[in-house]
C-alpha cells in the first residue's frame, strides 16, 4: 500500500530519562504530552484519540493497564484511547496503531504516548522477580535478558572472530552521543578501558555493555497532512512502519536458531522498507535509532537491518560508520545504552529523536544531512521487533 | 469520516464459554481462530496481521501480555500482532484497531482475537486479590465490581421507583436466551422467584444478578470489501465504531457523578452513531448485545445507548421490548449474564453474535429482521466503553 505522505508528525515531547523519583507515571505522561502539544502548536483538546504504550504495568505499579492511564492525567475525558502492549516494542506499536487511524481517515489529529515507571518499586516486585516466582521455568535457569544476549555475543565471537573490545566501541560511541543529549539518563563519556574493566554481568557482557533501568515518557502528535500543513511548517512524514512477532521462549528450543541475529528485526525491516520503497538501506537511510539494550545487540541490529552483511557488524563499528560523524550514524541520541530503557517509552523516544534530527534541531548531536531516519525496537528477546521510517 | 462498506467481517469463531479446565489459553486461541478461518473459507496463512485483546494476563497466568500470545499458538511467525488492553473493552478495541488497519489500506485480511483465562488460578492470585494487596485503596473499602454496581442500582431505585423484581426480569430474559445458545456458560432458565431468592452479593444485587467468572475466546476475520467479495457471499459490514475513555476511580470522587448512568457509554455510542449515520437508535438498531455484567447495568445501558429515555429503562424490560421476540431484542446470545465474561473475549464474542444474527444463522435464538446490530462493552467500571455497529 502507499502510505507516502499520509501521516505527518507535528509535535514531539520527551521527559528527562532517569531516576525520576520525584515524578509519578502520571507526571511523566503530562510532561511529555504537553511538550508535544506546545511543539505542535495545538491545544490538548484538539487531540481526537490516543494510544498509550506501556509494557508492564503490573510489575511496576498498576498504572498503564488501560487507556484510562492516559486520559486521567490529561483530563481528556471520553476520547478514545487504546493501550498497546508488545514488550519492548509497546511504544512504537502504539505509534503504529495511531498512524493507521489517521491513514484510515478516522481521526485528523492523534496522540501516541509511551511511558514506563521502573525505578520506584523494590526489586522483589520487579518483572524478573515475578517471572521467577510464577512462570517461565527458563528464567529460573538463567534466561534473563543479559543471559540471553550473552549467548548471542559468545556465539558471534566464535563465528566471526571479534572480542569484547569491539562491543566496547559501541558503548564508547553511545556514551559519547549521550553526553550531548540533555535528556539521557547517563551523560558521561566512557573509555574502552572502562567498559572492559567494568564488573561482569554475564560473560562476556559487563555492566557497561548493558542499558540501565530507567523511568521516562515520550509523546508524538500526528496529523493528516492536509490538516498538519495548516498547523506546522517543518513537517516530518511517516514513510514506512513494520512489526514482526515471532515465538518467545519456544524459539530457544528451535534447533534452527543460530543465535546470530533476530529474524523478527529482519522481517519488520522488510515490511517498513517495502512501504517506504527502500531498496538499499545502507545508502537510503541517513541515520538510525536502534535497540541497543546490550552492546552486542547493536552489532546484530546493523546486520539484521541490512546496514551491512552478516558478520560485518564488528567492522561497521570499528570503521566508525555508525559514529555521529560517520556515514550512517546510529543512536545519535545515545541509544538505550545511555537513555535507558523505560520499556513502553523507548519507541516513542526514538520517534522524538528522529523528528528532532529531521528538523535539524538536535543541537550538539545533530546528524548531517538527516533526511530519512529509521527507528528500531526489539523485545522478547526476539519475540517482537518494530521498525519505523520517517522522512522529510 | 465515511467508513461505510470499508470493512467486511468474513469469518467468526467462538469457543464454548465456561469452566474450560481442559483448555489452555493457547488452546482457546487456536479453536476460536481456526473456526473463524473455516467460517471465512480462508487458510490461516492468508491472515496478514492480528490484534489480540486480553485485559489481565498478569492476574491469570502471564499469557496474553504481548502479540506473541497469538503468534505462538497459531504458528504465525513474523506477522504483525498488537496486543490491546482496555479493561472490559479490550476485545472490541482489538477489533476496532484491526478495522482501522484495513480501512487504512495497510492490510487486506486481518484477525482480531479476544481471550481470557479466568478459572485456572486460585482466588488468592485473582485480580481483586492483587488489587487489594497492592493498590487502589478504594477496593479495600468495598469498591468491588458488585459493590460499585449496587450503588448504581440503589440510586436508580430511589430515583425512578423500580425494585429488585425489575432487575430480575433482565436475568430471566437473558437466561432464556442463554438456554438457546450452545456456547453459553449457563444454559438454564431461571424464574423471577429464583433470582429474588438467590443469595445476596451486595444489596440489592443477588447471585443471579451477577455474570459469572468464565474462560473463553472468540475471533473475527475482517477484510477489505473488494477482497471479501471474492471470498465470501454473506458479508457483514462495519457501520460505526466508538470508544470513550473517562476517569477511573477518580470519577467516584466527582461531585457531579449521579450514579444514574455511564457517560462513557453515551459518548462511545455518539461516535458510533455518527459514523453509521444513525439518528434514532430505537428505530434504526434491530438488536443489540450489551454489557450486562449485572442486571442493573443492562437497564442503564438501554438509556445510555438511547434505546429509551432516562428513567424509562425499567419500563423497557417490563414491556418486553428487549425480549427475543420484542421490538429491539437485547442480548439474544444470553449476554454476559449467561455467557460469562472472560474479559478480553467478550467484545469479540459479541461481534461473533452480531455476525451470526445478521447472517440469519443464529438458530433457536435468531432475531427476526436482523439487519443492523449493535455491540457494547463497559469497563472500569465506567472508565471505558465501546460501541460497534455492524450491518448487512
Amino acid at each position: 500500500m502507499d502510505i507516502q505522505n499520509g501521516v505527518a508528525v507535528i509535535g514531539v515531547g520527551c521527559t528527562k530519562f532517569g531516576d525520576n523519583f520525584t515524578m509519578s507515571y502520571a507526571d511523566m505522561v503530562i510532561e511529555a504530552t504537553l511538550q508535544a502539544c506546545q511543539d505542535a502548536g495545538i491545544e490538548l483538546k484538539q487531540v481526537e484519540a490516543g494510544w498509550l504504550g506501556t509494557a508492564f504495568p503490573d510489575s511496576f505499579g498498576y498504572e498503564g493497564r488501560a487507556g484510562m492511564s492516559l486520559v486521567e492525567p490529561l483530563g481528556l475525558r471520553n476520547i478514545p484511547v487504546t493501550r498497546v502492549a508488545n514488550y519492548c516494542a509497546a511504544g512504537m506499536d502504539a505509534f503504529r496503531n495511531a498512524c493507521f487511524s489517521v491513514l484510515a481517515g478516522v481521526y485528523d489529529i492523534a496522540l501516541a504516548v509511551g511511558v514506563e515507571k521502573m525505578r520506584d518499586l523494590a526489586p522483589r516486585d520487579s518483572l524478573i522477580a515475578q517471572a521467577v516466582k510464577t512462570l517461565h521455568p527458563t528464567i529460573g535457569k538463567g534466561r534473563t535478558a543479559p543471559g540471553i544476549f550473552a549467548l548471542y555475543a559468545n556465539r558471534y565471537f566464535r563465528e566471526y572472530g571479534i572480542d569484547k573490545s569491539v562491543l566496547a566501541k559501541v558503548a564508547v560511541k553511545n556514551h559519547h552521543n549521550g553526553s550531548l543529549n540533555p535528556r539521557a539518563h547517563f551523560q558521561n563519556e566512557v573509555t574502552e578501558e572502562m567498559v572492559l574493566k567494568a564488573p561482569l554481568v554475564v560473560d562476556p557482557l559487563g555492566l557497561l555493555d548493558c542499558c540501565p533501568t530507567t523511568d521516562g515518557a515520550a509523546a508524538a502528535i500526528i496529523a493528516k497532512p492536509s490538516i498538519a500543513k495548516r498547523i506546522k511548517s517543518d513537517l516530518v512524514f511517516l514513510r514506512g512502519i513494520g512489526l514482526a512477532v515471532s515465538g518467545g521462549d519456544r524459539q530457544f528450543f528451535d534447533p534452527h536458531l543460530n543465535f546470530l541475529g533476530f529474524e523478527s528485526t529482519a522481517r519488520a525491516a522488510e515490511q517498513a522498507y517495502a512501504m517506504a520503497g527502500i531498496k538499499n538501506p545502507r545508502k537510503e537511510i541517513d541515520f538510525a535509532e536502534v535497540h541497543d539494550c546490550f552492546t552486542i545487540t547493536e552489532i546484530l541490529n546493523y546486520e539484521d537491518l541490512g546496514f551491512c552483511k552478516k558478520g560485518e557488524g564488528g567492522q561497521f563499528i570499528i570503521e566508525g560508520v555508525s559514529r555521529l560523524d560517520g556515514d550512517l550514524p546510529v543512536n545519535p541520541s545515545g541509544g538505550l545504552k545511555t537513555n535507558g530503557h523505560p520499556i513502553g517509552a523507548t519507541g516513542v523516544r526514538q520517534i522524538y529523536e528522529l523528528t528532532t534530527q529531521l528538523r535539524g534541531k538536535a543541537g550538539k548531536r545533530q546528524v548531517k544531512k538527516a533526511r530519512v531516519g529509521l527507528a528500531h525496537n526489539l523485545g522478547g528477546p526476539g519475540a517482537v521487533a518494530s521498525v519505523c521510517i520517517l522522512g522529510i
